[in-house]
C-alpha cells in the first residue's frame, strides 16, 4: 500500500479548513482564509484534491471583472500543485433570498434564482474538469407542516434537478449530480432527508440515470441510522457517486467532527467497505474521500491544518486495519461460520418456481422452523475480531 | 361529515388489541383475547375491519385439521359483523428461526422457509378479499455491520419481493404489497430503515408496480423524521399504499401509543393530507386508516377497547378540526401570503430554456437576490392559525 | 381568569424578538432591532416585562459613556410602559474568549474575565430590580472528553457560581441565581446538561439556598427527555427558580420554536403543572412564564411581533384547557381511578417499621402480587381525556 | 499489569450470560441457564464475582423450603470457585404487579409489597457479602404527564429510598446503595432519568450518604449524553458506587452490546476516567467493572461465553492503551498545551475577593477579552492523539 495523492484520493472543500467557527452562539475565531493558500497547504499536507461552493471562491457579490481574477489565481495554485478539483457545489442556503429554500422555495422568482446560480455553478464545475457535481439542498423544506405542499415541492424539485441533469447532458460535460441528504439544521425539516429519500427521489427523474448520492456520515447519523448499512444500500443500486466522510456523535446538531473522531467502529467498517467493497463482490466506490468537517472553535490555524492531517491519518489506519482484517484467516473462518457469504447464493434454485416452494405442508414447515432455529450465528465473535483489528490488538 | 364505517375505513390489527404486554422487561398482564371477540368488540365500537399476521389468528404449530376450524370460526365472525379484511400481513419474526431475518437471513435454508410461509400468507390473503399485503421486515438487519454483506442482502430482498409480486400476478390476487419500514427494534439496525429506503428500494424491483410503502407514525419518528413530509414523498411517488397510525415520542424504543399521543400536532397535518391532499391538488389517500398501536400494559380488557375507541375519537376529531382549518378564509389569506400555492407552477416558463435562464450577468444575479430576500412567508403566523384550529379555538 | 399582564407574567428576552437570524449556514434576514422598540410593542401586546444579557442592550466594546446612555434611554422606555425586567442574564458565549468556556474554560485568565463579566451583570440586575440571575453556560463543555477534567471542571464551576452567589447575598441584592441546563450546542457536549445534573450539582454549593434552575422546554427534549416531569423534580426540590418555554421537535439542533409549536400535548400539560401545580399539592410555580424562542428565519418584522403575540395566545388556550380539565368530573373521576391522589398517601403507616413489613412469608408476598396484579389503572382513558380537553372537545 | 480476577474485578450479571432473547418481537432463542453453571463458566473466564436479582436464582413463585436448597447450591459454586458477589439488586418490574411501578406505584399496596421484596434481598445481599445494592426503578414513571403526581412520585420514592437505607444502617449490613438512572423503556419516561436527575434527588435523602449512583454506558447514551462525563461529574460528587459497562447506539432501544461494541472511542475515554482519574487528581472508582450486556439473540451458548469473554477482553485494551496514551510524552505536551492540567488551579487568587476583581473598568476588560482570545487549545491534536492510542498506532 502506497499513500500517494493519486491513489489516496483525499479531498477537502474549501470551506471546511476555510471555516471560520461562526456558529449559533458565537462569532468568528479565525481570520478568512485565502483559497490559494489552502491549496497549498492541502497539497503540502497530501491531498488529491479541492472542492467548493461557488461563494467559497468567488463571494456573492464580487464583480464580474474581479471574479475572473480571483479565479485566474487559484487556477494558477491548482497548476503548480497540481491538485484536482473533482468536485463542485452551490451555495444556494447563505443568502437570506434563501430563506425558505432555492428549487423548492414558494416564491418562483427565488427558485429561478436559485436554478440561474447552480447552471453558472455547472459551467465553472466544467471549466475546471469537476467529474460531480454536488447539491445539497440544506434550505429545501421547512418548519412547519401546513408552510410546504409536499407535492409540489416534490415536483419543482424534480423540475430543478433534471433541469440542470439536461443542461449537462446538453453541453457534454460529462459530470454527474450527487445529491446530499440531511435530515434537518438549518431548517427543521430538510426534503430527503435521508439517502435512502434521495434513491427514492432519484428514481423519478427523467434523467436519473446522472444522479446519485452524496452521503455524509454525519447526515445519516444524526437521523440515528447506520452510515454503512446506508452507503451499502446506494452502492448496490450504483449510485454512491461521492462521499463526504467526518464524525459526530448521533442525533443532535451536526457536528463536522474529524473522520473518525464519532463513531470510529461505525467509520472501520465504512472504510473496510470503500476500500474492501461487499464479502460477495459486487459494485466498488473509486472516488474520492471527501472530508467535509469543521476544525473545532477552540483551535488556531495550527489546529486547523492538524485537524485536516487527522482526517487524512485516521483514514490510512482504518483502511490498513480493514485490509488486515478481510485477510486474516480466523476472520475468514468466522465469516463462513456466520454464513456471510451464503447470503449471495439466490434463495431460489436455477429454475425452482413458488409452485415448487408450496409443496410442503403446515407440520413440514413447522418441523422445518424447529430444526433451523437451532443455528447460530457466531456474529458476535465476527464483531470483536473486527473491534480487536480496529485496535490494532491483532 | 357521517362517522359511517365504511366512510371512516378505521382498521385495527389483531395483534393490537390481543398485545398482552409482554415486553423486553415484564411478562404478561393480560389473558389471550379470542380473534372472534376482537372482531364483535371492534365492529360494535365502528371499526370497517380488521387485518392481521398468520400467527394472530392461527398460532404456529397449529395442525391443518385445527387450522381450518379456526379459520371458518373467524369468517363466520366477519360474516356476521360484516368487518373486511382489507390487508394481511406474516410474522417472519417471532420465531426463533427468524432470529437473523426470513428473506435476507444469512441462511439460504431460512430465507427458504420463509419465502413459503409468506406465499402461504398471500393465498389466505386472497382468500380473504384482502387488498393490501404488507410485509414489514423487523429481522431483516443486523447488529453489526461485519455480520451484513449489504449488497447480497439488498439483492436477496429483491428476489424475494419480486418473487411474492410475482407470485400475486401469476394468480390475478389483485393485491398490491406494502413494505413497512422501520429504522431498529428488534434488530440493531433494520433493512429498509426509513419511507425513503423502501421507496429507493421498490425502484430496483422487477415487479416494483404493486408494491408500495405502509408508514408508520412511530417507526419514522423513531429517526426523527417528519411522518407527514416521509408519507407526502410516497404520496407524491404514487407508493402510499397503507399506512399505520399511532403515537411515538421521539427516537427511542417503538411506543405504539395511541394515535394523537404523541405529537399531536404532527397528527393533525398527517390526517389534513389524508383528508384534505396536497394544497396544489395531486394523488390522494383513499385506503384504511389502519391503528396499529399497543393498549398500555398498565390497562385492563376495558382499558383495550377504551384505547381502541381512542384512537379513533382522535382521528374524527383531527379530520373535523383539518376540514375547517382549510376552509376558513383567514387560513386561505395566510396560505397565499406565505405562496405556498405559488409552489405548484413550474419554475420554468412554457419553452424555456436553459439559455434563456443564463442570459443574465452576475450583477443582475445580486440585485435580484438582494430584492427578493426582502420577501417574507408568514409560515409562523401560518402554523399558529393551524394549532389554534387544532385546539378548537377557532 | 383575567389576562392581566401582571397575571399572565408573560415575559421576553429581548434577544428573542431580536435574532437576526444568523444560523450555521446563514447569515441575517432581519435588520438589528432598538431594544426600545422591543420594549414598546412587547408592552402592546400585553407581556409583563422583559430580559436581557448584557450584551443585549450594551454590545460588547461600548465605551462607559455610551452605556450609562443607552441604559438610561432603555430604563425610560421601561418606565414608559410599566414594563419589569425581572430577569437578567450574561453573554458568556458569544465572544471569541469564550470558546473553551467561561467558569470552566481551561485558561484561568478567560475563567476570571468571565467572573468580572457575570458580577458586572449581577450588579446591573440589582440596579433595574431583577429577581432571578440566569446563568446558561453554553461554551461550559467539550467536543472530546481527553480535552476537560471533568472533576477541576466541576470544582471551577463551583467556585464559580458560589462566588457569584456569595456576592448577591454579602450585597443583599435579594436575588436568585438560576442555572439553565442544555445537553449540547455549540459545546459537543455541555456540562449540566439536563435539569437533574443542575441540581446535582447545586447540592455541592456552598450557597445553593439561593441557587435554582430554569428549565427550558426544548432544551430537555434535545435529550429525549419529558420536560414535565423535569419541571416537576425541579419544583418538588423546591428549585424551580424560572422557566423558559418554547417548542422544540426532539433530539436535534436547538429549535426555539414558538411554544405549543413543537410537542403541544407536552405543553399542555407543563402548562398543566404550572398552573394547577400537583395533583395531590406541594410546592407551586408563581414567577414569570418566560418565553426563549426565536422568530423563524422565514419571517419578516411583522412576523416577528406575531411570533411573540402567538406564544401568549397559545399559553392563554392552554391555561383555559387545564383549568378545565381539572374542573371535569368526568376527569377527577379518571384521576381517582388511576390511582393518582392515593400516591400522596405515604407507603407506611405511621409508626409502621421494616420489621413490621417483614412479618409475610414468601408465599404471602406471592399471593399478595398475583392479587394486586388484577388492579388495572385506566391511563389511556385518563390521557384521552386530557387530550379532549386540549383540543377543546369537552 | 496483570490480568488477576481480584485486580481487574470484572463482574457479571447472572441475567447477562442467562438472557434467553425474549425481546418484543420475538420469543426465546436459548434454553434456562443453571446460574451454578454460570458461576463456573464465568470463573474459568477469570471473572472475579457474579451479581444478581432475587429471581434470577429463585424464580418468583418459588417455595420457603426450594428456594433454601437452591441459595446453598449456589453458595457452594461460589465457594469452589471463589467467585463473590459483590453487588446485589431486586427484581421489581418483571411481574404484572409493578406494572405502574414498586416504589412509586400509583397502588399504596404494590408500593408495600416492593418494599418487602426489596428489604428480603437486601437481607440477602448481606448473607452473601455484597457491598453494593442496586435500585434500578425500571417500572418508576409512566406513559402519559397526566398519570403521575410527580411531586407525590418522588415524595414516595424519596420515602422507599430512605427505608431502605435507614434498615441497612439500622442492621449494620455495611451496604451502599446505587441507584441506577435510564430515560425510558419499559416505561414511557423513567423517574430518574439520568446521573445527574439520580444525584439532585440523593440530594434530599435523610440518608444520602450511603447512596450513589450506579451509571450505565448506555443508558446515559439512550438520552443521548456523553457517559464519561456523567461518571465524571458523579466521581466528583463522590457518588459513583458501581458502574455498568457495555455498548448502545444512541438514542433508541436499551442494546446491551458488549462492551465496546457501541461507541468505543468514548469507551477508551471511560476507561482511561476509571483507571487513571482526572487528569488534576480527585476522587477515584475502585470499585467492579460491572458487565451488564446482552449476548445478541443470533448467538448460541458458545456465542454466550465467546461475549462474556469479549467484555473483559476489550476492557483490558482500553486500559492498555489508556495507560500507555497517559504515559507518552508527546500526549503530556499536548494536555499542558490544551491547558487541561491549568483548570486545577482556583479561578480566584489566595485570599482575593469579587471586590478586588471588580476593579477593572470596561475597556480594560473588552481589551483583555480580544487579547486572550488569542490563545488555542489545540484540542485536535490531543484528541488524535488518543485517537491513534486507542488504535494502537503509537
Amino acid at each position: 500500500m502506497t499513500n500517494s495523492p493519486a491513489q489516496d484520493k483525499f479531498t477537502f472543500g474549501l470551506w471546511t479548513v476555510g471555516w471560520q467557527g461562526v456558529d449559533p452562539f458565537g462569532s468568528a475565531v479565525r481570520p478568512v482564509l485565502d483559497p490559494v493558500e489552502s491549496v497549498h497547504r492541502l497539497a503540502e499536507l497530501g491531498a488529491y484534491g479541492v472542492t467548493l461552493h461557488d461563494d467559497d471562491l468567488v463571494p456573492f457579490g464580487t464583480s464580474a471583472g474581479e471574479r475572473d481574477k480571483i479565479i485566474a489565481r487559484f487556477r494558477a495554485a491548482l497548476a503548480e500543485t497540481g491538485l484536482a478539483v473533482p468536485m463542485v457545489t452551490t451555495n444556494t442556503f447563505s443568502h437570506p433570498v434563501f430563506k425558505d429554500g432555492a428549487f423548492t422555495s414558494n416564491d418562483r422568482d427565488v427558485r429561478r434564482l436559485a436554478l440561474r446560480k447552480v447552471l453558472r455553478q455547472v459551467e465553472f464545475g466544467a471549466e475546471v474538469g469537476a467529474q460531480t457535481f454536488v447539491m445539497w439542498g440544506g434550505r429545501e423544506g421547512g418548519e412547519y407542516e401546513g408552510s410546504k405542499d409536499y407535492g409540489a415541492a416534490h415536483e419543482r424539485y424534480r423540475e430543478g434537478i433534471d433541469t440542470v441533469a439536461a443542461f449537462i447532458k446538453d453541453h457534454d460535460y460529462g459530470m454527474r449530480i450527487a445529491l446530499e441528504p440531511k435530515p434537518n439544521e438549518p431548517r427543521g425539516d430538510i426534503l430527503l432527508p435521508t439517502i435512502g429519500h434521495a434513491l427514492g427521489f432519484i428514481a423519478t427523474l427523467e434523467h436519473g440515470d446522472i444522479v446519485g448520492v452524496n452521503p455524509e456520515v454525519g447526515h445519516e447519523q444524526m437521523a440515528g441510522l447506520n452510515f454503512t448499512a446506508g452507503i451499502g444500500q446506494a452502492l448496490w443500486a450504483g449510485k454512491l457517486f461521492h462521499i463526504d466522510l467526518n464524525g459526530q456523535h448521533g442525533t443532535r446538531f451536526d457536528q463536522d467532527l474529524v473522520f473518525g473522531h464519532g463513531d470510529v467502529l461505525s467509520a472501520f467498517f465504512t472504510v473496510d467497505l470503500l476500500e474492501n467493497g461487499f464479502a460477495g463482490g459486487g459494485p466498488t466506490y473509486d472516488g474520492p474521500r471527501h472530508f467535509d468537517y469543521k476544525p473545532s472553535r477552540t483551535e488556531g490555524m495550527d489546529g486547523v491544518w492538524a485537524s485536516a492531517a487527522a482526517n487524512m491519518e485516521t483514514y490510512r489506519l482504518l483502511r490498513e486495519r480493514a485490509i488486515a482484517f478481510r485477510a486474516d484467516p480466523e476472520v475468514q473462518q468466522a465469516m463462513a461460520y456466520s454464513g456471510l457469504t451464503e447470503l449471495a447464493q439466490p434463495t431460489l434454485s436455477d429454475g425452482e418456481t413458488t409452485a415448487d416452494l408450496l409443496d410442503w405442508d403446515v407440520e413440514t414447515m413447522q418441523a422445518q422452523a424447529d430444526r433451523l432455529a437451532e443455528r447460530d450465528y457466531g456474529f458476535v465473535r465476527l464483531n470483536q475480531l473486527a473491534l480487536t483489528h480496529l485496535l490494532g490488538a491483532r
